[in-house]
């Protein structure tokens, strides 16, 4: 339940080894083996290509035009986490740069994931720190108002938990939560398994029509073939 | 006009001399040299710096959340064939990844236009398989609903026939229907010889307003220069 | 007061010392040291990674589809300035390319700031002309209409007089008053100077919370710490 | 194929006893009936609540921000007909008022559908001239640049050939082939014969699941009831 | 935990008590009852000017181009329920129309928030069903995979469990969550009470700058009054 | 200048006689009369249908999520003033109600034009109080930061100076300089004593290609009739 004004310092993160064995995968194998959920919207966008993350989320609650949660969430960091941020109505001010970057980095935070904007690009590619964000914006942002650390929060659509695993790279972002991560880590293996073996025959030119045995089904559909 | 549950196995591609010659030229040259027609919605964007691709248009239309007809058409392409794929409603779903690409470029495809959203973009890059999309998405689509192949389709705002030339470089789309090619290739020729004599000019500081003989048409629409 | 058909020669451009001075920082940290005003905003995009501009504004404005005015402006352009156009509505028309680049370059200009569309961007970047814009797009405008060069104009949400300072990198666009100048490089050179020491606590693990001494006014605010 | 400077005086309307049939049905069953195409995108809104049309296509290729072929197509309007306006690239300017509308009408003009904008709302809604356009803007528009009457254009999203049935209400615009208007219309009879039975018995609690027999495929689908 | 292919048939609903005195206020009132959380971004609206709904959330899941599951949740409503329906990836089909409202109401249904496209607009405002919705659009739907019934589902970026408070006016749409309904209306009738002599003082030119006391507070932050 | 923490009590309102001159012509006619500037971007909407005002500016910049300066603002207006509201950066929170509409109408206020979100939306209607708006959003603020009062203000693409006229209707919002408003209204004027004759001829069927004489121009330009 959101509520504003709560910091929670003791979290259950997911299980580290899962997190370890998630980190070699890519978010789109991820987002299949947990069965098609978890994604956030394609507007979140890594700030320079190649950014890749997988950690355990400790989240914050931020309002629109204000970063003072960020400093509060900062203590809260672990290492092996990722920073998820949302906030309370649409806004593209610049929630982070490259101090904050520092601070979190410090702490053991392995990236940011916010639903908002950041800024200091440069300075934070030179630093590699991966950030995936709704906009790029140098606007400033002020501290005054409470809003929480580590409660559930909604970031680009989708509900995250403190604890859950977040992945991202090119492809997007995707939130499993703790309770699933061995699981879905192992799904996505065998997933990824299964495609070497794919490719190669597709490589090979065969169609995927045969390979996946389409045919029957899209002439039972009523596919009709005319020249 | 626009049917379902129809695959064309036989269409008249553009020249191929014509669409080798048009290979040589810029997207912003090819549309200027047609006429200024042809362009794609700007919202379409290669999904890395650099991306090229020029060649006859295989067309395919989807449903939203569905990709079954992606395989359809991975038969029908022939070598230096561009799939372009359109969606009935609009929809950023990962309609396509790399084993997709493996598969049409085994096929003989040189890249994929689509007014929707595609995945694996790593991969994709690293294979230098050029992709104009609308929407980098993980999400995974499912194989239940006919749609057709080689049908005319409107793809991102042009109407896009089989068998037309389709060009696609960082500054966007273009489609030369088939019986242009050949003209478009020699204006766009025409156009580019004459853009080094003036772009020599204009970098000695020779003004536009002049190389153009602007100034009289100013004075006439009425232009005043004040100090 | 925005009025079309008009060219002022004669503009009064910031203090080049401070203009250089300004180009020692970046977008975020002059926007700061402004009192968090004159950004554009966060559409406006680098049209490749890297690309940063400091310079003196001169002002144009477009129609829709119509870059007649860019010819007009390139006249009057001196060393060092910075183009800024704005369009009296929105449309991403390809308004530049490389011709129209080359011919800024050779009268002086830095770069260009556009509330538009642009084209050639292979060639803009290959030539390193850092170009700011709404859009890539390779639609061709006419030259039928006029409008006006070196009055004020609202460009991306930000009033922008002939002669201010225009800084642009990848955080986006700030715009200095030139009666500003100096005191903003002044300021952005102390809010610098100030930054070193901050980034070096950071990194040693301090919390902002504790070298801001935000803790009092959290508490203050009622933030409550549970477990 | 798209063509500038060219005005078609003579074309072929769908047959009017299959445009009268279809006017008695509503912009989503017409679709449906279709099989699901032909639907503009959703941004098509009209200008005043309940407002409909159905008429015959003549069409239009404008310019952004010039609207001189508005005055080109209004002389090739015939009663009956519904005006498709078409812009080269995207932009909200009003190219259409009362004026306009008053000429429109006295040509035979029963509506306009414009992927632009319109403006005189007011005026527009008082003479219940049915308009469905992309926004609302008071921006004026020059008459500079020739596009073209009576050519294939696409209208957000789809191709419209001169003659087509164009028909709009509340949920949005469907486009009928000419050479489908009498299949579509006798369709569309079809299936709304056969809705108002479908009312009655859903009015009175019979669920869709056992109307429409789904229970088997939802389960056979994996379908799981939890308590 | 988001899951497919499932359908709970035992929610626990909030006390009705709680509801019938939530229905009697304002969703601005509600949220910030609230403490200003709950409410669901600003582009869900309704389908006509004046639609109000205050009931009990039973939640559905579908997916784009697909609205299989609306039938399967029709079965799961009860007498004072709200439909809230979200989707896997964006879209604007028009997953509802007169037919499912008819069944909707049948049993018992109140109204429907959608986080995508709906038809049948002149319908559904005629029987006065409260509808809100992302889009208007005729698009049609698939029935052809599982989505999930009374999970907890993110629609419009807010969380929805089965059995939360869903209210809905022409300000938007906010969700109370149903342990704290009772506590909400309270705050909700509190804040009410407070309204009306406030709205009396201002109503006789009394500034909020002195009913509120904030001159001293503007004054330490500075604010300077100048002629 | 843009500054922040000021509020300037004395401005110069525009000429009382010509703003009422002004309100009597709609916004399409007054933005021609000025030579077709001073348009806000088409996103400005009537938050009811028929909305109507005119006035002298007031202006305030506020931040996102704050609506502080909002009850500043109104202890500086006078009867005939309209409120135009700018935000720092974009944010669509409803920044205004009926409480504060009561207190605007109270000191005289006759409508409010902001780049922002509103609320409150039943009773602003049933009260007729014209809102022109970016969004309607019942998200409440903060006020916690020092924004502007009366300094020049970019709102929705336009510089608004105070003092200047404002006139919004269904068509938009545009902005006239108080130095030209009486030049304005009687351009107005003239343009729509001139405008009765035009849609009596067109009404009776005459042409705008003869009635403004287009055809040789038509021609000169190239167009081609083809049957």
């Amino acid at each position: 339940m959101t509520q504003l004004g709560i910091v929670k310092r003791t979290i259950v993160r997911a299980d580290k080894a899962a997190v370890d064995k998630l980190s070699g995968f890519g978010v789109a194998t991820i987002h299949e083996a947990m069965g098609r959920v978890g994604l956030m919207k394609p507007y979140m966008r890594p700030i320079y290509t190649g950014a890749h993350v997988c950690g355990t989320a400790v989240t914050v609650l931020l309002h629109p035009g204000d970063n003072w949660m960020m400093h509060v969430v900062a203590e809260q960091v672990q290492a092996g986490d990722v920073v998820v941020a949302a906030v309370t109505s649409d806004n593209a001010d610049g929630f982070f740069g490259d101090l904050l970057a520092t601070s979190f980095r410090a702490r053991g935070a392995l990236g940011l994931v916010i639903d908002g904007g950041v800024r200091d690009i440069k300075d934070l590619s030179a630093m590699q720190f991966p950030v995936f964000s709704k906009a790029v914006h140098a606007k400033g942002t002020i501290k005054a108002t409470l809003g929480s650390v580590n409660i559930p929060v909604v970031c680009a659509g989708v509900q995250v938990e403190p604890g859950d695993v977040v992945v991202a790279d090119d492809d997007g972002v995707v939130v499993v939560p703790a309770a699933r991560a061995q699981e879905v880590a192992d799904a996505a293996a065998a997933r990824e398994a299964n495609e070497a073996e794919k490719r190669a025959k597709l490589a090979a030119g065969v169609l995927g029509l045969d390979m996946y045995n389409m045919r029957p089904a899209l002439e039972k559909a009523g596919l009709k073939y005319i020249d």
